[in-house]
């Protein structure tokens, strides 16, 4: 019993602080709402298939894709398939950096999530589509975890898009 | 100057069976485009706090789900945030399935991406809702890489919202 309302005391103080540290950021930016985390979805286009197609350099780019934008990196994985296409993973303290290519297509599909306001997802994505030499791609951010601020507590509904272009 | 014709040969028949292929696929699915793959974009809500915070319950859960929904795991890597938070993914032939987790409010964002027709990236979020307790969660499932029946390639074009719902 003794656990249960030590456990239940804890609990509770974690989402305080959570929620705290959620209103401040709210405050600083003047928003009536703040996400936990910033998903973006990349499409790279036409890009170089003879780097799509190598592990080291997809890798590397999506390592430094993590530090250019300020990111933390935790862990990392990839992985080369036979005949072609690399997948892999970059897991930051910030979330995660996840990518998908097919070199018989010039296509990757790309993931780059990150939490809170340290790292900007846009110079990640910036950086890959100069990387990769994409001619054409296209920018999806997606809010996810959206707390509200008059219940100060999460909006229990699916992610928000946030922005969205082709280029 | 071989070399560039004879890499353009094998860029073009890879080409060929990659198209060849969808083909198939299109004309199985009596479909005007067909998708590389499908990205399902999961947030769990209400989830038992202490599942979310075991890193050796969430990477069991994670290995399960691509296992129930028939993919073939390439490599997988998890990370035990300090104080609170578990972050991890697991390769698949087939992409990845991405974990965020949120113990102290209850919260999971989970991606599930995967591409074929093998998996069904539903049964691995219907596993993940039961054995994370969530009371409610919402579903997206995305379209990424989208080819054209007419051109027989890539619609460069953002992702498609295929399906999305709450419960």
């Amino acid at each position: 019993m003794y656990n249960v309302v030590k456990n239940n005391f804890i609990k509770e103080a974690h989402e305080l602080a959570v929620i705290s540290s959620s209103i401040e950021a709210l405050e600083e930016q003047h928003l009536d709402r703040v996400n936990l985390g910033q998903h973006v979805l990349a499409e790279f286009f036409e890009c170089d298939s003879n780097i799509l197609n190598n592990i080291d350099k997809v890798e590397k780019f999506m390592v430094d894709a993590a530090l250019e934008c300020g990111a933390t990196i935790v862990q990392k994985c990839f992985h080369m398939f036979n005949p072609y296409g690399v997948s892999g993973v970059v897991i930051i303290s910030e979330s995660h950096l996840a990518i998908h290519t097919w070199p018989e297509l010039g296509y990757a599909a790309v993931d780059l999530f990150t939490c809170g306001t340290k790292c900007d997802p846009k110079v990640a994505y910036e950086f890959l589509k100069k990387m990769f030499n994409s001619k054409k791609a296209s920018f999806t951010e997606l809010k996810r975890g959206i707390i509200d601020r008059e219940t100060l507590k999460l909006a229990e509904q699916p992610f928000e898009v946030a922005e969205q272009f082709e280029e």
